[in-house]
């Protein structure tokens, strides 16, 4: 893999100096033609033998593009506030926005090259590595960012002779990192250990590329005409999503085969509840609901104020037909928790800067610490509701939702966190009664717009789209509770038992 | 100032109901005509004797408006990556953007309330919290955010008549927190101590308002009338802004003098350094260039690997006329930092959201923390250079923003930061020169514009800006380093050995 570049290939200045002038317009046109378009983004993953420039290489991608619209994300050690969040969570935070570029170092494949280049690299932890490496970055190429990863790479002798020169001049010898020395020691491993991680993250969309880097001029020469190329062809997925080719039908049976031979779609046992099916009859008399809110909302305020609780990121997700009682049910809620541990987000229609990015993007922005609260007031799921039913995307992207939200969900758990979805169910006579209820009051009738009779005209399409849900990400770890909320006493009281018995068995 | 509150008044059920319906249709009505208009934000600061039923009234606010468009941020004590920053960083955080409403619980006041409701209080302190609070609120009030301060109160026997009626209870009990007990044991000094500081920071444009809270219903209803209140009646000082009355020569006047009072017009002792009086004729040849860069870098790269390092900010400020070379400057200074300890910021015009937020907003989201170096290329005093000279704000923005200005820079300095402000100085021909220059390249010529040409016609009005800054903000703690960068190689050098001895003082 890195024969040609352990030839060390160079480039005189003679030969360097027109190419770079012609690299240089070249980039700028087309990180501005890219910038105007604004439909996907450019990041840069940084990686390589230590010592052979990455940095300088950053410094020059900065000076020959117009640095006012790249990002670049340098990522250490994770601090101790990263650590309280999902692995994924730092990166999140720093994706570029669409026409954007972004270029990062100390990426995701820091933790995978490690493990690669011990004594003794454990395969399993690698595989894991690689594998959420190469989940998150389908997903995001599905969602608007290009991906392209950089392997900078020397012979043992062009980078021993690169520090030892460096090393043997005072004026530049600061310029040698202790890590820079201890590749000598350690080459073939960490040759072998890149070899490794970029053969098995390797993918069409997220390509790994090795930059020649023993000579100054063919690194920055190779490093400029990369990202160029990248720039010019953009991500073939994403063309297809604008272009609308694939017909819901057989994007629905590729993805649920997809589904079910990655093992993903989970049929739960007993089988996945189905609005249908719920009984809409359950309901709590005034007496019982005083009685029982009050011991639940006891037991739950008792509970989010106890040592234990401190280590705990809560996550409530609620979902339903408009008019279901979410907001009720979550003030009952807030109700028993601190004001200063709890943030209450309703999701309504994306921002541009929330479009520009990712669909979970803005999600991750807002995910709780440990000892806090957040509750989503419609969720992620509005991708597999609302956008799929309104036809806002294509099904292929509905389709792969449901995998990637498994998996999203699966990165909160791991960063240990508990997880409680709620659908609020109501019948459709239930929802016409309310709906007009609504209307007639003069404070309540801004909660009802025409979007909410729209929607109701597309009952059975939202019933078929939250059974679908159900079925596919109803997992183990993240199971849906499903509710009748024709009564709004049972489900406000249903909903705080099932968090207060959730947090019993977590703590 | 308490008396009416602790006269418990109250409503009945019958007297509530009717002013309720109108004033949520009102409160909806007021806050859609904001969202609408878009052009301030309302903050409700919420502070009060604990136990009077704070968080409930937020709750309310949260169910009678549009939630959507609220956010409510409730801050505890300080975590330790909060105290990393300086005491406004976090409030900073969640302005809400113009249209919007926030809600604040666990407000900057904090401070001022628990040391006056101390046994023995520090006056002096005192003083000192509310004097940052006045600012920060006059500045916010300037940019477009309205401030109402809710202070709920109550008597000692309905708190502690409230308090232990919901003890007496076992479904209730749960409800009272042990800061609602402590209360009983000095409710004289909270009173007093609440009354102090609401004399002390009461002002036009942040009014402080009694909420009597003694009775759920009046509570209810008088902070739906305040807030309504102020949703009506908008910022003075925003109007006056809107309608541009003031001319350049009456603000700039009465500016001057208030800043002369006020004492934060320093004059500085040698004189401020002049754009005209700088020797432009000083330089470095190449090898003096080469072997002190190197030195400088050398010393830098060890100085920001040191131990002490790691508990230091460092804000480094770039400022200039166009092509004066700051990139390169910038550049030669990052080619000695670890790519992850700094972070680079080229500042351009404001995008809809950074517009939409008090100016200063954009800049308190990316500073360092302690170990982490930000390079501002351009920076907050675009506010007194081009938007002052393209009259993109009225002459009272820029004018106060000297103050406003030096204030952030002070919390800066307390928050622990060191900040290294630099102008890049070149003479008028030496930019033309340099523009023919860059226009003859075919990969510089994107970094000349239009604009750089507009501006360069405009030079003797930037200069004139630049001076009066250096002469307004040029502070003991945060002084001006103003070098001649005709020759780029000594000023290179210069900044660097500025930074590195300011570093070496520091550390």
């Amino acid at each position: 893999m890195f024969d040609a570049a352990e030839s060390d290939p160079r480039l005189t200045a003679e030969q360097a100096k027109p190419l770079e002038a012609k690299l240089r317009t070249a980039l700028l046109k087309a990180q501005y033609a890219r910038l105007k378009k604004a439909d996907q983004s450019l990041l840069i993953v940084i990686a390589g033998i230590d010592g052979a420039g990455k940095g300088a290489s950053i410094s020059l991608l900065n000076e020959w593009m117009d640095a006012r619209h790249i990002r670049t994300s340098a990522f250490g050690e994770p601090t101790l506030e990263e650590r309280k969040f999902p692995f994924f969570w730092r990166y999140w935070q720093k994706l570029p926005a669409e026409g954007k570029i972004g270029i990062v170092f100390g990426s995701w494949y820091e933790p995978l090259f490690k493990e690669a280049g011990k004594k003794k690299p454990d395969p399993a932890a690698i595989q894991e590595h690689a594998q959420v490496a190469r989940q998150f970055e389908t997903m995001l190429s599905h969602d608007g960012v290009q991906i392209i990863k950089l392997w900078y790479h020397l012979s043992q002798e062009a980078q021993v002779q690169r520090t030892d020169k460096l090393l043997s001049n005072p004026e530049t010898a600061w310029r040698v990192r202790p890590e820079d020395i201890k590749v000598r020691k350690k080459f073939a491993r960490l040759r072998d250990a890149g070899a490794l991680g970029i053969s098995l993250t390797h993918s069409e969309h997220a390509p790994w590329q090795v930059i020649p880097s023993a000579d100054e001029e063919m690194r920055s020469i190779s490093t400029g005409q990369a990202v160029l190329a990248a720039l010019r062809r953009p991500v073939r997925e994403h063309i297809a999503k604008e272009r609308g080719t694939e017909t819901t039908e057989a994007a629905e049976a590729v993805s649920v085969n997809a589904l079910a031979i990655s093992g993903r779609l989970h049929l739960a046992e007993p089988p996945a509840p189905r609005l249908q099916e719920l009984d809409y009859h359950v309901a709590l008399n005034d007496h019982d609901y005083d009685q029982q809110l009050a011991m639940w909302q006891s037991r739950l305020a008792k509970l989010t104020q106890s040592k234990k609780f401190e280590k705990l990121p809560l996550i409530l997700v609620f979902e339903g037909q408009d008019a279901a009682g979410k907001g009720g049910t979550i003030r009952r809620i807030t109700h028993a928790l601190d004001a200063r541990q709890f943030h209450a987000i309703p999701i309504s229609a994306p921002s541009p800067e929330e479009l520009a990015h990712p669909y979970l993007w803005r999600f991750w922005r807002d995910l709780p610490g440990p000892g806090k609260v957040t509750i989503f007031d419609r969720s992620w799921y509005g991708r597999v509701l609302v956008e799929r039913v309104e036809k806002l995307i294509q099904p292929a992207q509905w389709q792969r939702a449901y995998a990637e939200i498994n998996h999203f969900e699966s990165q909160l758990r791991d960063g240990g966190a508990l997880v409680l979805k709620f659908w609020l169910a109501i019948t459709k006579d239930e929802q016409l009664k309310r709906f007009h209820e609504r209307q007639s009051s003069t404070f309540k009738s801004f909660k009802i717009t025409p979007d909410d009779w729209r929607n109701r005209k597309k009952w059975d399409d939202y019933t078929h789209a939250a059974n679908d849900m159900f079925a596919r990400t109803d997992t183990p770890h993240c199971p849906w509770h499903v509710l009748s909320a024709n009564d709004k006493q049972h489900a406000r009281v249903a909903v705080l038992e099932t968090i207060v018995s959730a947090l019993d068995k977590s703590l």
